[in-house]
């Protein structure tokens, strides 16, 4: 059984805000490149997609927040596929900080893909990332 | 009975992405953005409390997004507060289209506020923005 | 003679870093927003170029940092266009805070405007707004 | 003679616009972040500095954009310290892309540091980072 997928990241500066730890909304950005590394590994380039009129999109996230990262810290995050509905597919994510091995997210980020007609079409390299049970 | 809080914006092309729409992470900062104002609307002065070292923190969001929003577009976000227990503030957040009234996104977004121990601490203000039914 | 455009803001508290002030590189966004916004006044749509292939594309960019922007603090951007030369076209910005009417930041931005090839070709529209001298 | 720092990055998609390419502000951050841990690098680490009051501040950004960054290329920053003025210090940062070894922009960052009330104080150990010639 193959590892899951973990992409290793460090806070820069600009992403922490007044209290001094990484703003909320960054997390969102963490999140999108960790997806996309993992789906590049995957053989599925998202801006090719975009390019050729496939767009995959976000239709449901879900994030709890354990604790927060600060400045200079190191840590990765965890991508794992899942497959709730024939149109539907998912990503459980984690993001782990290094110097405590401590989770300080977990999320739940559901998409579906989209034609340029703007109708679901799931690309058969995307299909067989997320498997069906 | 008061009309809920509602703040205008329009899309700024920075925040749009490569798909040509604002990127998921945005609607983040919108959010926070419009909580923000809504706080200070109703007397609460989010960097104030920080420097005086209580920190609000979000412990949870969940996010639908049912459409999206792309160049140019004017839109507003209601604030709507709720209390889901004793030491956790919520707020139900709805970004809504100008131009046809549309639904683009709902969101519940779960607070909590901490102290310089970073122990629960609502301050008297918070409290009373949030009524326990 | 006309007045030169104006477009107001309000810092976000998200724009803020860990100095408790709007991060330098956030200046760039609003700076972008203004430009925009005054093309948009001239009857130049950023995002309808781009889809027709005609990217307008920034050069040379030249930031004075005069003072700084904090949490709640509200200002406008000033826009006005210049010609440097048949190929080039800029725009010179002023950040003033509304509070105390203090310049906060100038910048002078410079761009060109390429077509498909990347070849630089500057659409009529946007000729007529920067008139050569 | 030691080699000039010089700090690895990979493009991420969030950072892309609507154009397909790096937006221009984004590169004000990778700038900032190559700032920093070339700091740390010679023993100044930017966000205790922040802490203990002393607040490391851009007076004057001049940026030349050469080329583009588009989705997943990969590049590294290059900085090298210079010391205009004795109260002000400067970085010559350069970002070159792997694939081509292109130069794809280049900067002159020009800061100053900043004590509690505000006043030019640049303590020892910057200070020792940009010999005065």
């Amino acid at each position: 059984m193959s590892q899951p997928f973990r992409l290793p990241f460090k806070v820069r500066d600009y992403e922490c805000d007044m209290q001094g730890i990484v703003n909320n909304g960054v997390y969102f950005n963490y999140l999108e490149h960790a997806r996309h590394e993992f789906l590049l590994q995957q053989g599925v380039n998202f801006a090719e997609l975009t390019q050729e009129g496939i767009h995959l999109v976000v239709v449901k996230a879900e994030l709890d927040y354990k604790t927060s990262l600060t400045s200079g810290d190191e840590f990765y995050i965890q991508v794992e596929p899942e497959r709730p509905s024939k149109v539907r597919f998912a990503f459980r994510q984690t993001v782990v900080r290094l110097s405590d091995n401590k989770t300080v997210l977990t999320a739940l980020i559901t998409g579906t893909s989209l034609n340029k007609s703007g109708r679901p079409y799931i690309h058969p390299k995307v299909d067989c990332i997320f498997p069906r049970s």
